[in-house]
């Protein structure tokens, strides 16, 4: 590895391994695998996943959406309420791939009918209980906005669509399922109530712990988790995946060492890995685990370390005595982000890819 | 305005008051005044500073550095803990410009001392209750790096520098004032230790709270605050500026409506916000205040209306009923961020200056 400045490590093998077991429990269940690509945002990981096969993809903006699309990929669903003001960019992009998008209000089902150009999917974003966005499942403007695409030459209706954020701050694996379970019943029984009409809806699930958790994915027709191809601290915490499973790391230089206090401080901060925390032991906020690094990849996390504050610029990781001995400024540490999404997306211009 | 995906607005006439009430305290102190650059990281916005006679910047990263020098600046402190893997960096960088580092250790400075190439300045970095990196006042390293300094042909030992970053979390006015007064006693002791032998060594001093309360910055060489110029939520709640002179907003599209939880969702995220927070009324988390904008510039924030969490692309605005009617997909909204400079980082590649 030659380091210079805060850098994503992405482990192949670990990303490989991680698309692979998902891939394997929808084949099972004969759901399709349409794996959310905010996550990574890189054309190069996007690759692993064509090289195993998967075609279909979900993205989180229509920028992204572009992006790969140039890259090739020409099956999209922007899982994200649709942004009006993003029309003409949308209509030239569904002139070039098939594409999906979600809406939520009979408002802008009304503003897209008059204004797509291109024939398009569209899926109903159901809220199923995380509250963040969607239609609750008894709302009468579902009726209304089926009836509306019904009538259009050009929004194809798809189906239902739900995302269980809500699973992050579940607190075990039964509440987990049970999150799972209530999606799997709401979204079903919208699909029977329109099946007759429309035989060829799905209804598209995603989220990275309970498909990750889940043996199979039997009820839904799709899948659309995301963060399931690098994992982080996050997920390790909510026990989504192993620490062997947590497929990045951020490799960030030692500047400075502060024995009196414990601590060691990088150039790696809030820019590149997020602020986003656990709180561990109930008060600490934490900002990331810390590991060696070595050019096949990185050790398990260092015992009792951790990142315990971030600035622009800088992270300060608090170490025992008998490891922070073993550091001085020049040499490169990693850390395990709490957040791989966010952290990636900063370093999309500054990673490296190992074990390929 | 002409938005479509969120983005920063720059409000040039806030900005040049921002810049020329501090500009003005530094002139009447006698003080060098050698903003930091991190905050905004825009050629552009350099130009304000620049056009108001402006000539020595601070920046927090060799990279950031160099695309300062590229943009005509020739005057520049990295204030961050010199990188050593940056070293070849760092040297062709001092070959084109007058460049100031930080050491902060007799190990560092070692390792600088064979390996820099050109002349460059240096500072030593003191710790004087922040807590994050530099030297305690009284260590005896400090004499040891200076006898470094002075024993070779390219490093110049420049002085004394302090970042008194420990302002953001005070509590009062009077908190941040003797935080200012404990580094500006600690700084003086450390020079007048050393003028003797080095006539032409400075103290330099910098944040934006404690620089924005002072009336001037007797006693101080140099100050180098930074977020003075966009300002943002966190400033106004620490005390150091009016909400007039919060200089940014971020421009969102509106993307859905939820009058039954007095939610508006906003495309305008975590990777447009960053997920700094404050703590509202003791528990609640605040991400950013909400304003109306127009094409020049924005209202007062709304009472009542907050953004209250965050995903990767989505932002959740908590209104009040009879403000929340006023909106429907397809409006922007402004949010005035709580961290400007984190912000701005993200979105670099997408902003607008107006009244300019």
């Amino acid at each position: 590895m030659n380091i210079k400045v805060p850098t994503l490590i992405i482990d192949q093998k670990a990303v490989n391994g991680n698309i692979e077991r998902m891939l394997r429990k929808a084949e099972i269940s004969n759901a399709i695998f349409r794996p959310h690509f905010k996550t990574h945002q890189l054309a190069e990981v996007g690759e692993l996943f064509r090289h195993l096969g998967i075609s279909r993809i979900t993205v989180s903006s229509v920028s992204m959406a572009a992006y790969f699309a140039e890259q090739g990929w020409n099956d999209i669903t922007i899982a994200f309420p649709v942004n009006l003001l993003e029309i003409d960019d949308i209509n030239q992009l569904a002139s070039k791939v098939r594409l999906n998008i979600l809406v939520e209000s009979l408002y802008t089902a009304l503003i897209m009918s008059n204004k797509i150009t291109q024939r398009i999917g569209v899926y109903l974003k159901i809220d199923a209980g995380y509250n963040r966005t969607g239609l609750t499942p008894n709302d009468t403007e579902i009726g209304r906005i089926i009836q509306l695409l019904g009538s259009s030459n050009q929004l194809i209706f798809k189906g239902f669509l739900s995302h269980a954020g809500n699973t992050y701050a579940a607190k075990s694996r039964i509440d987990i399922m049970s999150i799972m379970d209530e999606n799997k019943m709401i979204l079903n029984k919208l699909k029977q109530e329109y099946i007759y009409q429309y035989p060829d809806i799905v209804i598209s699930y995603g989220d990275t712990p309970s498909c990750s958790l889940a043996d199979n994915y039997s009820g839904f027709d799709e899948i659309r988790p995301g963060n399931f191809a690098y994992y982080d601290v996050m997920q390790y915490h909510i026990g989504s995946c192993s620490l062997d499973e947590i497929a990045v790391a951020i490799a960030c230089p030692v500047v400075a060492i502060h024995p009196e206090r414990n601590e060691l401080v990088i150039y790696g901060g809030a820019v590149h890995l997020s602020k986003e925390f656990i709180i561990a032991d109930n008060t600490t906020r934490l900002y990331g685990y810390v590991v060696n690094l070595s050019d096949s990849g990185w050790s398990k996390p260092i015992p009792g370390a951790f990142v315990s504050s971030l600035s622009q610029e800088h992270g300060i990781i608090r170490m025992l005595d008998k490891d922070l001995k073993r550091y001085k400024p020049g040499d490169i540490i990693g850390v395990l982000p709490v957040h791989s999404c966010l952290a990636a997306n900063m370093l999309r211009s500054n990673y490296q890819i190992i074990n390929n």
